[in-house]
């Protein structure tokens, strides 16, 4: 029996039954294909990073999803606004700690940020979750941050850190909440070929918050979807290069059915 | 007898002949599309949103578009700025007011614009429009906003309010200018599962209007080629999914032409 | 024998293997397909453009790309932050004038850019490389500015005016380094109907920079790569339209080989 792989299926029906409002405010880098990937699985996006209005629509959204991809101290107080708008509607946050350990300004903020606001879900790769969980890391760019460690053990020890789960992806995704470990086995490497794949699963886990998903079972559902959608797009369009399968991923996305996603996830649950 | 169809295939063989500059202060969401949208339907787009270059930008365009999707302080400035600067030189300007009725800060904007700028096309969905109109309306996300009213009647009062042509865009299309209306059943609902494709619209509408066309036939060119365009790419690349349509999207606008503009269009004029 | 083709095509084999850093100040119109550029050829791309990291990453990084295409007071600062960074590490540094000329804010910037930071490489059009050589140069709008002139004489002027190497691209590429000269014939009219080609032109010479390439050899290697992906992109997907050939071209950026550009090349050397 695989009860989380059946319950991310429920997820996912329901997400798309629903179509939540996902309050994101991420980057300018891979905005665009945020906004898409979460129409793609069924939920509604709204980005909107302006201190004035930020904490206005954090409040009237299902989930909110944070982004330090390309930050400045404008947004940063925002993320901070919204974040606490949130908290104190019981809408669950998910954040994605995009460069956390490559500056000091996104090292700062992400500690800032897991400070000020009570998060559900923090994803990202080793290297960011490295650094979350209080074990070094440096990033080299935003796109890579593989590098070395056991991912299981880097997502347990930022989610025992923080009272969250973690979800850490990679060349293998683990989802922990310091208790529960997910195995994820689906993907594809191409999916590190193409900017943006990391923000959209961080993105996709949002929608399953928005959905009502328990954060254990969103950060799943988001990790799998992305990797069942790497495969397809790769199966179907990774042989005449990366525009094609950035194309063909979003696709996967917006045909996704429960049942694909009970028939190819590769989801393994055990305890840490 | 269809003589506004008529006159948007005309108006479309001028642009491309024309190749007007259009200068947008738009959102750092589907900005990449709304550019290239512009490229495709014979444009040439600027996108400058600094005060300090904003009038000057405007002053040499053939149209201005402003997009209040991702509105912050300094970009407000520049839209009030760009306005008159286009105002005064008497450049058309088109309005997509994103997400008005869905946060202060936003429909504040909108009413400010509204006041400070005198507007060729105002182009929404139909909660957008109905604030504009002056009977309420409420966002959920950006990319919906179909909801309850008369597409038809939403768009004659934001017309007469604001003495402008108003396009009211989503299940049907209905452009107004307070007296005529002009009912389009092109489109498809594909066209809400990508972000963006009202911001297009807006933008192809200014285009029109940089190619000297009424602010009444711009605003219909502008919504019938992205109806047909939506038809066209769902029925090359609909069933692959949202991604594929996305960029088929950008293929039927590039490759319309005045002729297939006259053989697909569904457009229907009246009094209102 | 054509040294420098080959010499090209070593650089990318040499590109694919290092995989450096390239961090990137651009605009937010075409940051997306800069980034997947960078991508697609090899290198590993970072964005950061807040003042206070923009020196920070630029310091680790293999190359520094900066781009006027959106400015704003507060980019203007980051670039002149991290080109400083960048020079007293001997880091390389691209500049991309989009728009020089167009506007007072854009051609200020450019003056100030190449007056406060040591270029390694500028590649714009013929209009922007005409104002950034004294030449004058008007812009209309930012995807064309083919205009009048000859190419390898305003790349010649703006190379030895600016003790750099110049690119300037449009109908027919060239590039000097003030004595030397290359021409380059690949490419295709579809270029200038997808935005961005241009940023992601002058990415990939920031990529090749990056591992290593001399200013000279990466000019003309970023040139060609993003010629010859036109060709290949027109060939298999142009017939479709813009958005397939805009796909296509990230395809052919991504499975370009060095033995595919040694055949399709089409660089002819002399001195100037």
């Amino acid at each position: 029996m695989n009860n989380l792989k059946r319950d991310c299926a429920a997820l996912l029906a329901r997400l798309r039954e629903e179509a939540p409002l996902v309050h994101n405010i991420t980057n300018y880098v891979t905005v665009n294909d945020v906004a898409n990937a979460v129409l793609a699985i069924g939920g509604s996006p709204i980005m909107a990073d302006d201190g004035e209005e930020a904490a206005d629509i954090a409040s009237v959204s299902a989930a909110l999803v944070l982004n330090t991809g390309t930050l400045n101290a404008r947004t940063v107080d925002s993320m901070v606004r919204a974040g606490r708008a949130a908290n104190s509607r019981d809408i669950p946050v998910a954040l994605d700690p995009v460069g956390a350990g490559a500056s000091r300004l996104r090292s700062e903020t992400v500690s800032l940020l897991l400070k000020e606001v009570r998060v559900s879900v923090l994803r990202g790769n080793l290297s960011e979750l490295s650094f979350a969980a209080g074990l070094g890391g440096a990033a080299k760019g935003v796109d890579a941050g593989d590098g070395d460690g056991d991912p299981a053990a880097v997502a347990r020890e930022a989610a025992l850190r923080h009272g969250c789960v973690a979800a850490v992806t990679g060349k293998v995704d683990a989802v922990s909440d310091g208790k529960r470990l997910a195995r994820i086995e689906n993907g594809h490497p191409m999916l590190s070929r193409v900017t943006g794949t990391g923000c959209m699963t961080t993105a996709l886990v949002g929608a399953f918050l928005g959905a009502g998903g328990s954060p254990f079972t969103a950060a799943a559902a988001g990790v799998i979807c992305m990797g069942i959608a790497g495969e397809l797009a790769y199966e179907r369009a990774g042989h005449f290069g990366t525009g094609s399968f950035h194309m063909a991923l979003l696709d996967a996305l917006s045909t996704l059915t429960p049942e694909l996603l009970e028939e190819r996830g590769k989801l393994y649950e055990a305890s840490c």
